[in-house]
């Protein structure tokens, strides 16, 4: 059973660590061979929806690796369906989303999701943590507001989400109802999945670096920030991570949440500039580890020297890709706990929010 | 004929203007009817080293938009041929080159072009500078040695760029090699293009964004620099842009160049700290010309206000795409200059570097 005291959890609040803690974003994924046996007899929707699958999936890499936290199998846009948008996978393509939600008669036929319709969810979670050592953390997730509605909007994955800015720009009041109800069902899907046992939440707002930090201060921020208010009332440490936000860092940083999630386009020491004291989660590119053994460690090397100065959580900056070597991740579990054991913070402790 | 003080020019020096200078990066391109009459007759590569279409084409927005400048109708992958590396271009699949170059002897055997070899694209120079009115700068251009060196690696366009990182980072004597081929073509035929008239140069790292910093600024940084050098040398002002680059920034700003181009999502005024005092260039989202008047004079007016404190010439922070209504970049340019018109500078005249 997991415990309060993990490593990770310390980390997030801030606290003294023996040892930086790591995980790695897709960490369960189709780099391990025994998920793509899985993969190849199960559908991906039918993977995360499906409780004894995705508990099993969600332990994988902890059985291999050695990081110090488990994160829940899952698509962040689970949600949806409950909401009255139903998604499919296409192959090759990613999620579609069947019925884009474009004019204010989709918004507002778009309901708050009941949390007990993601109940499968919370039973992965149960699962997950009846099998965890203890000293290994249980993260939950979910897609922030904007992630989830530039989705909704453009009907699948874009490059300009041009659609979805038009509508921010061009209808604000109608943007912003969708944004409202986005950030009440996350709120609700994230306490649900808190009282199924997890410890930490991380919200994945994978598209809000598309943004202008003035479009992100008016139309994303407040609705990002009512999620983690949500989340602290709950009472566990939340990671905020954007990829390629590094010129939103100080407004995330505003948006709430105990732990910033950084990509490699910026340097961990400037990041700690720009956000203030908040514990720091990254920021390996994630392309290092498919690189020859010496520029492996010193790139992990680097990203730990980088980090002096606060409170770490080592992660890379994106998730793991499928042609990612396994030996490669787990010799780099290792360095980070070997090179960071028992070294003295060049910080001194408490900085953290939580 | 072009003046050598004309308005963009005086801004790139930081020197005072009676009205922020603006031009847009591909502003000529589809989006204007009367480049798409051409292209419905000619080739896409045809129309870039034909000297009176590519002049007619540098010309066409000069005469719809009243931008201060004209900018070079080029590709930036030009020099390759002359280098040893066919290209060529698949419809909707973007530049495709022949044969990628992924080892000792593919970089072995490129060669430093001869800019005689792109006498084309002086001719197209120096055919605009006759029709220029005066008080229109003439932008010249060039792509970076990094972005140039990952179409080359990868063959084309790349979403990861994984293959020149790991070339990087596995062979960094051999990346180097390749770089400094590159540098030195980039260099020569920037001087050709200034000798033919250009009165400014931009060069573009389109995909620098992708590097870590630490990764910048040890394999890329010292190439950009060696060509900023040799334009330096040529007496005229550079523009540095590297898109996505938020993260780089100060790195960006080391490299060199007189001003520094920056996309939209980081605030202008974030960049010049960041940056230190270079004039910047900057930073409209594209996608906001698609975008109800109200909601485009807005997003304007944002960033002339968050210009204020230097030197300043207005752009998107990304090229115009097809889709953009001619009117409404018009639009833009009157409010630029009227807005900005006979305006106290925020700043002290003189902290530009030229």
């Amino acid at each position: 059973m997991p415990s309060p005291d993990a490593r990770l959890l310390r980390a997030c609040r801030g606290l003294p660590v023996d040892a930086t803690p790591v995980w790695f974003m897709r960490q369960a994924g189709r780099y391990l061979p025994e998920y793509r046996a899985l993969r190849a007899r199960h559908g991906f929707l039918e993977m995360a929806t499906t409780p004894e699958i995705a508990a099993e999936v969600t332990l994988q890499p902890v059985r291999r690796l050695g990081v110090d936290a488990a994160i829940l199998f899952a698509d962040i846009l689970l949600p949806l369906p409950a909401m009255g948008a139903p998604i499919h996978f296409a192959d090759g393509e990613g999620p579609v989303i069947d019925r884009p939600v474009r004019d204010a008669a989709a918004v507002e036929a778009m309901r708050v999701a009941d949390p007990g319709d993601l109940g499968y969810v919370g039973e992965t979670l149960r699962l997950v943590a009846a099998d965890l050592p203890a000293g290994v953390a249980l993260i939950g997730f979910a897609g922030a507001p904007f992630t989830l509605a530039s989705y909704l909007i453009e009907g699948g994955r874009s490059e300009s989400f041009a659609r979805t800015k038009l509508l921010m720009w061009n209808e604000p009041g109608l943007f912003r109802l969708l944004m409202e109800k986005l950030a009440a069902t996350t709120a609700a899907y994230l306490a649900m999945q808190i009282a199924a046992g997890a410890q930490a939440v991380q919200l994945f707002d994978s598209w809000a670096g598309c943004l202008a930090p003035g479009d992100y201060e008016a139309h994303v921020l407040p609705h990002s920030r009512a999620v983690f208010e949500a989340v602290r009332a709950a009472g566990v440490p939340a990671i905020h991570f954007a990829a390629d936000g590094a010129g939103l860092l100080p407004l995330l940083a505003k948006a709430g949440g105990d732990v910033l999630g950084v990509d490699w386009r910026i340097s961990l020491s400037r990041a700690r500039e720009l956000a203030g004291g908040v514990p720091l989660q990254g920021n390996l590119d994630p392309a290092v580890l498919l690189a020859d053994p010496g520029a492996v460690l010193a790139a992990t090397d680097r990203v730990l020297a980088e980090a002096r100065g606060g409170p770490h959580l080592f992660n890379t900056g994106h998730g793991l890709t499928p042609e990612t070597p396994v030996d490669t991740v787990r010799r780099v579990v290792d360095r980070v706990h070997e090179a960071s054991a028992g070294r003295k913070p060049g910080w001194t402790g408490g900085r953290g929010r939580a």
